[in-house]
C-alpha cells in the first residue's frame, strides 16, 4: 500500500466555526467528576496521526469550569486559544491568558481553571505514545492543599 | 541527572505579547529569496524539547509575503491563528481563515499566502526527528503551473 496515497485520502482542510469546533472533528461531551477532579471540559482531537508523532488535541472549559487535577510522565505543551484563567503547575499558581504559553514537565501536578465569566479553550500537544494520568490520592491532595496558594485555587472553582 | 529536576528549571509560563510575539521565545528573521519561493515570513519556536516527539512552531507572513513552496516525506500539522489567505496542498488551492486546519501529507508540494491587508499567522506541528524540506526544480514548478489555479496562486503574490 501506498502510503502517501492513504495520506492523501483524508481531508487536508477542515474548516473552523465560530464556536470554536471543527469540520470533521467530534467533540468528546462533559462528563462531570464524583471527585470534583474535573469540570465541565470537552476535548477535541485536533491532529492524530500514524506519521505525527506529537498529537493536537483542544480543551475548552466552560465558565467556571476547570481540567483534571492529574500528573503524568508525558509533558504537556500548552497554548491558551480562547479566554483566560489560572493554571496550577507543580507548586506555582499563575494566570494565564490567550496565547500564554504553559509547559507541564513529567510528573508534575497540574490543573487550567476558566474564569466564571467566560470559556477557556487550550491547544495541547503531547506525544502519540504516552503514559495513563494519575490523580491524587488523598494524600497527594493534603500535600497540595498545604501550600495557602494552591489551596486558594483548587478551592474557587469559579474564580473571576 | 535527574530528568523531572532538568526540565522544572525551564520557565513554565512564557506569557503572550500583543503582536504575537512571546516571551523568551526568539523571532527569526525575514530572509528574503533570491528565486521568490518565500516572501516576508518569520518563524518563531514554541515548544522543541527533548521529552516531546513533536515540534510546536508559529510562523507568521506579512500582507503580501508567502511560505516556502517545499515538500518533504515529515507531514505537517497546521492550525491558522491568525488571518486568512489562500494555501496550496497538492494539486488544491483553498481558502484559508483563522482557526482552520490543515494537514500537508507527505512529499506535497504546499505553500501559504496571506492576504495583502493582514499577516498570516499559523501553528505548525511537525516531528522533532524529520527530513529536510525540498525545493522546487524547475520542470517541478513547470508541472505545478500547468494547472491554471495553482498558476493563478502562484503567480499572485498579493491576493487581496
Amino acid at each position: 500500500m501506498n502510503k502517501h496515497m492513504t495520506t492523501g485520502a483524508k481531508p487536508t482542510h477542515r474548516k473552523a466555526r465560530d464556536d470554536f469546533r471543527w469540520e470533521g472533528v467530534e467533540q468528546l461531551p462533559y462528563k462531570e467528576d464524583e471527585r470534583a477532579l474535573f469540570k465541565s471540559i470537552t476535548r477535541q482531537v485536533l491532529f492524530a496521526d500514524p506519521e505525527l508523532q506529537g498529537e493536537l488535541r483542544y480543551f475548552e472549559v466552560a465558565p467556571g469550569g476547570f481540567s483534571t487535577l492529574e500528573r503524568h510522565e508525558h509533558m504537556h505543551a500548552v497554548l491558551i486559544l480562547r479566554g483566560r484563567g489560572d493554571c496550577l503547575v507543580g507548586s506555582q499558581v499563575r494566570p494565564i491568558d490567550t496565547r500564554d504559553l504553559v509547559t507541564v514537565p513529567a510528573m508534575t501536578w497540574h490543573q487550567f481553571r476558566a474564569t466564571k465569566d467566560e470559556p477557556l479553550g487550550f491547544l495541547c500537544m503531547v506525544n502519540a505514545t504516552r503514559d495513563k494520568p494519575q490523580l491524587p490520592s488523598q494524600a497527594d491532595l493534603a500535600k497540595l492543599n498545604a501550600d495557602p496558594a494552591i489551596a486558594a485555587f483548587l478551592g474557587s472553582p469559579s474564580k473571576a
